[in-house]
């Protein structure tokens, strides 16, 4: 699909189990749609794609920015111990690069295996590593430390809490089975020994493949359709917008040369008020939003990739999109050609005392440049979006992540032995 | 499979995707399988019988005690609001049954649905519904409370959470997909409108079907295999052990007629001490346990399936299975046969300060009389069981699971309606 290479791979297990991944192009198959009796009535789970799709560690590019989001995920980060630096850091990234390698292709971990992943094919696993603002000067790497990295503007609307923001490390873990995710998650732990401690941890979810036949988009706990607009791989201009280009190249920019190949990741805790939002009925959720629910096309008519008609009036006439409606104030085209690739998991963390569930989005999303992808658009959205009262942003992170790592290297190796 | 009629149904999209569910018999896969290229590149899923496959609402037992156990739960209990009583409870169990059943068929929920699963089959949705203690002194019922639902005997090991345990009502939710688990969850707790409150909810996990060609069994976070002498639905004895007999029939009970064909479940939310039990190493583990952590086979040899050799001795003239392991403790022909169905869900919480998971075993267990089940047995563990030192158990619940639904009757109504 795109450089980072994602190899297909099928494990044969010894039970000869057979990969198998028909294809189902588009069309939501909704609940309409009739279910028919099969004579089918075997209980016995194939390892399907789902177990045995394998991502490559080794690329351009790391794993898990245009891997498909997997079903399960978790974002950890991590602040160096005191005492530790520049070498500390650089062995704990040779450590945990060789570990992502072997389990993103379906191995145990070096040395003492939890066994929990033990049976599972690799599951689609990626492993993802990123630098934040902290860590260059607790490394003395302060010279190295991008301008991208620079803190984020407070945005009105924000209500952050820090101790579940920022850290001078981050990783993320996606994987298509729950176990395989935790597995890698304590591997990943496991590895930072004492050198660096964990600051904060999340988990999140997706649709599992093979739940729906409309493969390409998920929803979020709203029930909006995830992920409309988002920039493809095979866009002309994704790598542009996506990957900070190597020094010299065309486009070239002021990020270090260590940086080449990678990305910036803003990471937002966005808590959902869902009592308030479900109480708000479908005819308004649409006109907050701007898209039909059902299908995420725009009141002004079409399909879900359709344009909205942002000019078309109403018989009262009002917009159809309203001013402040989300998909006007996102638009691309309406910030300056902004883009980014949002690739979020939803969360949930049980309720809170008020019987209100704790469940939101972990909003992920990556860019070449922080202040031409999340910024413009955060700010616009902090001035008068429609949704702001029904979400709330209550951890705020931002991290360089550096290309991948070509064979025999680790991730961050240019950085930390540049 | 069962009576309670696991339908296999294939949810045709307007795609055309196509269902498959090639058997792909026993034998794990392990991390040895050699990984092999092949030409598919196709990204798209289809929707396999991961999210085409429905269960049955209505039968003689409610769903979810033998269903295939799904890779996302959800538990939560609710007290009933003050002023709330016999009425009310009928009634909101009249509407949680209407709405079991048609999220279970892959339908909206009546009325204005959340959307959160829409595009997505109903993925081994089942929804199961009980009655605690405390539920029957509040609607006036305390002559149809089972003797069996008498509080559970204080274990001196026990770290209980008042707010985390017991509850009026109780359900179970599981389901193949973490949205599908949780828009049935919110719709569970919508409906509960003013008749009753959260009291607690968890959230909880497995492996995802097709994740790995040892579909039988799952792992729990210590990566141990789980479910290892479960009775199965084929034993002759199974309905015997599982569920409540019907009045006058042969093997009755002191149960109300009201409990026949219903089951009792115990509910601990058991958490795991992960650094502590990793520390172990392999050899230390499998010594608590009594069996190989790789494919589940007890110590004394054979496979998984073979029964422990408890009077094995070893060179050193000690028994192979020490007296302490688990796996000697909880053999069922050591406890008066006693049996109880295991199905649990793992959960994980986030990190806690010091850095180590709050994660575990959601323990869910059912037993025609808990007195025969679960006490007798965690009595034993009580006393001395290897694995103690390395959990503990946080909260407790004992539910009474009325049978199944005829159509057009809801969950209870023999209770309630009696």
């Amino acid at each position: 699909m795109t450089e980072s290479g994602i190899s297909r791979r099928r494990l044969l297990g010894t039970a000869g189990a057979t990969g198998l991944a028909l294809g189902a192009a588009g069309g939501a198959a909704g609940y309409a749609a009739a279910p028919a009796d099969t004579s089918s009535s075997s209980p016995a789970a194939s390892l399907t794609s789902l177990g045995a799709d394998a991502v490559m560690f080794h690329g351009k590019h790391q794993p898990g920015i245009t891997t498909p989001v997997q079903s399960r995920g978790h974002l950890i980060a991590f602040d160096l111990a005191a005492g530790a630096g520049r070498k500390e850091a650089a062995a704990l990234l040779r450590r945990w690069s060789a570990t992502a390698e072997r389990l993103m292709a379906g191995k145990a971990a070096a040395g003492e295996d939890t066994d929990v992943a033990r049976d599972a094919g690799p599951s689609s696993l990626t492993v993802t590593f990123g630098f934040g603002h902290s860590f260059f000067s607790r490394t003395g790497l302060e010279k190295q430390r991008p301008g991208a990295l620079d803190p984020l503007p407070d945005f009105s609307s924000d209500h952050l809490d820090k101790a579940r923001s920022d850290g001078d490390l981050w990783a993320q873990i996606g994987a298509n089975d729950p176990l395989v995710a935790f597995h890698a998650l304590r591997a990943i732990q496991k590895e930072a020994g004492d050198a660096a401690r964990v600051r904060w941890q999340m988990n999140g979810f997706n649709r599992s493949p093979g739940a729906t036949a409309h493969p390409m988009t998920t929803r979020n706990l709203m029930g909006q359709i995830d992920g409309t607009n988002n920039p493809k791989p095979s866009d002309d201009d994704f790598d542009r917008r996506i990957y900070v280009p190597a020094t010299g190249a065309a486009g070239a920019t002021r990020d270090p040369s260590w940086m080449a190949g990678g990305s910036y990741v803003v990471v937002r805790r966005i808590r959902m008020l869902l009592d308030d939002w479900e109480k708000l009925g479908l005819e308004h959720q649409e006109a907050v939003i701007g898209r039909h629910k059902s299908d995420g096309s725009p009141l002004t008519g079409g399909t879900e990739a359709t344009e909205p008609k942002l000019e078309k009036a109403g018989a009262d006439g009002k917009y159809v999109i309203a001013l402040n409606a989300h998909a006007r104030i996102t638009r691309p085209d309406q910030n300056g050609g902004s883009a980014m690739l949002r690739r979020p998991f939803s969360y949930h963390d049980g309720f809170d005392k008020g019987g209100e569930p704790d469940a939101g989005l972990l909003f992920v999303c990556w860019q070449a440049d922080p202040l031409r992808g999340f910024v413009p658009v955060q700010r616009k959205l902090d001035r008068g979006d429609a949704l702001s009262e029904f979400i709330r942003h209550e951890a705020s992170g931002l991290f360089a992540v550096p290309g991948g790592a070509a064979k025999g290297e680790y991730v961050g190796q240019r950085l930390l032995e540049g």
